[in-house]
């Protein structure tokens, strides 16, 4: 499951090119379980239960700061390979009696980062603990950090190659899952279940996690837009929501379905389930390269208003996948960002807490090429686009 | 899945107590995926996708503050109803066109804290985004923040009848994951088909979600510390190290077992297997009320160091489990902490990095009552005791 050395190689260019151009000596990119994505680009891999900086040098190799219980985890599984533990990385009050300690401090020190002249790049700034920015500041003593966020996440916009692979194996896993669970849809099986069944079957598969916890909601649970598995059972006549998005190399795959327990619609379900069927087959179909993030969006969200269903939209319709499984560009009313070949966009339909309906999601993702969107997977897009209940 | 209205109060009884004490006007309580524990313990329950705040004013009702995707999936789980949607934990860049908004200002101004002169408690504030610190900074307009997260992480240590009960179901769930998993190990086999198998079965029991993705290494990967599942395939002779922590209603379970790959060990495993099952039967004989942090680890240290594995020691042996799998107290070396009768204490022995082994861990977990240690899965504990290989 490791990162290839030419893909890690080639990320390690761009980050170190940006270094050159904003005059930085170096970077650190903060990740976390929870915020994987910055640190996952150039190492393939993320601590758990500590969390961590990379320290990418202008020239030369970059190095994890982290804690000692990830030390030979990343030495194993990670791309890169140089570690040094930092006391704030690990868990609080946990002690360990044989681990070499640094401190920020002595690394910028060894690097030879020093003195109220110099700067520091820093990715992910805002995601970082307080308690980490704390400690880092007083360590960088009168060093000045630099955030180039921005400019870091751009690089994760257009899909190489390899990563189009990864995705397309995520998706391919969703896929599997969902036939696991589908057919566990009735009355009286809890949400949970199913959703257990799903998960279970991706990780045999392969998936290293998921990028959210699977979203089986019956009922009135349907209008959480993310609600997590619950132990309530399915009744006869409720709307059901399903998602779920198993990561494979860290590149997440999704789905969203919606379906009634019992297959008999009311004329509220059916009416809502076909409308965002056609939202979904609309938001596709404008998928082109070109395209401004905000006319996609208008020309669903228009729709959407028509059919009755405006105050009931919570999100946007459309959305980047990648190493998070809603990452920017978000192709929001606001959104100026252009649709580019290599992108990888989910369709992402949605309305909550229509009357005697609930919630109802179709989700799925294509590849933007030249020549329009190809689905990352063409089983969940013939199913919605074949949904008629 | 609800915490129950009688825990909940009891619980916002003492957050409002020390309130009083602390002559506070009230306090945010920091949480999100990661850290879930804090925020859990008022609401039982955690957004998915956007992280939040609760608000607790002296007295009163609390609220939580989150964002626009998490609002109905709060109204259907948590203990805690009334919400607001601040900007900062939604999804970045993300936009919602229908959500009412309002900013950290606005709150603090309507609950009546306001000036130069005002404090404000904070649970959490180490573990707070910097990029959420900023914005509260800003808003708090020179109220002051005091940061009470060691006195309300009190709460925590001595577990109610409710929660003692939450932990055993975590338990018997990690036990029936177990004895999916422990058949599976075999020749060929891949780690994360066997994670996957063990979760799967966790969920569909009604877990509602892992304290840590499930442990699964074998030969060198043992020496990971907290390794998750590879697509690695099992070889014979192999050590394969093993552990999940399903929770339930947020409370965890956890198990951790080791075992050879076609049940024939080398002396080395032998010899190391052997000795930690002692190290598990000895820190336990020591969770007696009254003892200290130190002193059970002391002993211990000292018979592993004995047996040779002194350098491979990583992790003190007994920490304290709950909203997360290890959280205070932790009795390592330098603990003064107090055994006391309520407390759940995870033995947790294990070594790294031993040569022709690898790693070796063994975990469960005991309630501390008056008459010592009590297990939280007799089955589990006894299978590690009876462990001579």
């Amino acid at each position: 499951m490791l990162l290839p050395e030419y893909e890690m190689k080639s990320r390690l260019k761009k980050v170190q090119d940006l270094l050159v151009a904003k005059d930085l000596p170096g970077t650190l990119v903060y990740y976390d379980e929870l915020n994987i994505a910055n640190g996952w680009y150039l190492s393939g891999w993320c601590p758990q239960f500590e969390s961590g900086c990379l320290f990418v040098p202008r020239q030369g190799e970059p190095m994890i700061l982290g804690g000692p219980e990830s030390e030979p985890f990343a030495k194993t599984d990670s791309a890169i390979k140089k570690t040094k533990n930092i006391p704030v990385f690990m868990v609080p009050e946990e002690e360990y009696p044989n681990a070499t300690i640094s401190s920020f401090a002595e690394v910028f020190d060894e690097i030879g980062i020093k003195g109220k002249n110099q700067k520091l790049g820093v990715v992910g700034l805002d995601k970082m603990p307080f308690g980490v920015y704390q400690l880092l500041k007083k360590d960088l003593l009168g060093i000045g950090l630099i955030d180039i966020t921005t400019e870091y996440e751009q690089f994760r916009k257009i899909k190489s190659p390899w990563e189009q692979e990864q995705v397309r194996k995520a998706f391919a896993i969703a896929d599997q899952a969902f036939q696991m669970m589908k057919p566990l849809v009735r009355e009286g099986i809890s949400e949970i279940e199913i959703a257990g069944a799903g998960e279970g079957k991706a990780r045999s598969l392969g998936a290293n996690w998921f990028a959210f916890k699977a979203i089986v909601a019956s009922g009135e649970r349907t209008s959480g837009v993310v609600p997590t598995a619950s132990d309530k059972k399915l009744q006869i006549g409720e709307t059901v929501m399903m998602g779920l998005s198993p990561r494979y190399n860290g590149y997440a795959g999704v789905f969203g379905y919606t379906m009634v327990v019992g297959g008999k619609p009311s004329e509220a379900q059916r009416h809502c389930i076909n409308d965002m069927v056609e939202a979904y087959r609309i938001t596709k179909s404008n998928l082109k390269p070109g395209m401004i993030g905000k006319d996609i969006n208008a020309v669903t969200h228009e729709f959407v208003t028509k059919q009755g269903y405006g105050k009931n939209i919570v999100c946007p319709f459309a959305h980047t996948i990648g190493l998070m499984e809603a990452e920017a560009p978000f192709f929001g009313p606001n959104s100026n960002d252009v649709l580019r070949p290599g992108m990888t966009v989910c369709v992402d339909v949605s309305v909550f807490s229509v009357p005697d309906v609930n919630g109802v999601r179709f989700e799925s993702a294509f590849l933007i090429t030249d020549k329009g969107p190809e689905p990352l997977s063409p089983y969940m897009d013939q199913l919605i686009l074949n949904t008629k209940v």
